[in-house]
């Protein structure tokens, strides 16, 4: 089985790799399939964003194509950042983002939020196969840590006193969102070989 | 505003009146507005199920509509039962769920899992708006407690020592799935007026 991501991304196409190590799949990146475009992410939901990145791939092959999109959906804001946690505040300056939603956060009591990953999986007949990866926790007021990214350093999930920052890439990947999401993928592939 | 819902469960009338109660809303059941129907709830994703059920009454109807899904996602088996939850043994049996989910997880040291709701609000304009609401806890291995339904006496909530099952309905709800969705729609629904 040839699984095609939507991504160039070697440290997506390794971590992929590392999840799917057990199978016989082999992974390629989009370019390895002649796909050179970008996606704009304008959709409204993770779902759309990682829909339309897959069925864009999909259109150009038969192999089994997996995209992904992630965010973090705060309670008491009804949801956001959500869909647009990468460009909250800024794109591409976390700390710009993470600042906005420590001052949306600062009258609130409820500081309860989840992280979500979805994947889109689209097979060779073209079936959509939606898959999701959450972990709950709370945003904490002041950041901690040095490690991981994005809201990383202000969100502590459930049962551990530490940040995301402030696990290593191990403890992080044993309860992450996206290492949840990656692992259900992988109970769906080798159900499918 | 007027606010239909894809339901005439007096239950579910009641809990989303006292959510809003402080908005100037009239919550109305599918019947008040002619729609005697029942939906087939046959789509792959909680959101399929209710945006079915809430496009088919806002097909009737150019007043807010809402529906709603809700199930339960096991990481350890791919995500089931999920989309399935209540008819994941036999449909309307709780108890034989719940054993067919135990057995499953019989041999998993994962037993991490998650509810969500779904919402589907659909305004005047027949734009949609997508809700949702995560409770994350461990499925532990013999149930425990008499409240609730459905999955409630083998979840325990994250943080808790407790299943949804051995709490309140009032401690039930300041964590669950369900309210937690509900709460956002209540802050959408203030910013829309």
């Amino acid at each position: 089985m040839k699984l095609v991501l939507s991504t160039d991304n070697k440290n997506k196409i390794k971590e992929i790799k590392d999840v799917l190590k057990d199978l016989d799949i082999e992974i390629l990146g989009k370019s390895d399939v002649g796909c050179d475009f970008e996606v704009e992410e304008n959709g409204d939901t993770l779902y759309d964003n990682a829909l339309l990145k897959a069925q864009a791939i999909a259109d150009k092959t038969d192999f089994y194509v997996l995209a992904d999109d992630t965010g973090l959906f705060v309670n008491s804001l009804g949801g956001d950042p959500g869909v647009h946690s990468a460009r909250y505040a800024s794109e591409h300056n976390d700390k710009l983002n993470r600042e906005k939603l420590l001052k949306n956060l600062s009258d609130s009591e409820d500081r309860s939020a989840y992280f979500k990953t979805e994947l889109v999986l689209i097979d060779p007949d073209k079936n959509i196969i939606p898959i999701e990866g959450i972990c709950e926790g709370n945003i904490i007021e002041e950041e901690r840590g040095d490690n991981g990214f994005g809201y990383d350093s202000i969100f502590m999930p459930l049962g551990y006193d530490k940040t995301f920052a402030e696990m290593t890439l191990d403890e992080k990947n044993k309860i992450s969102h996206r290492s949840r999401a990656l692992q259900k993928l992988k109970i769906k592939l080798t159900k499918i070989k």
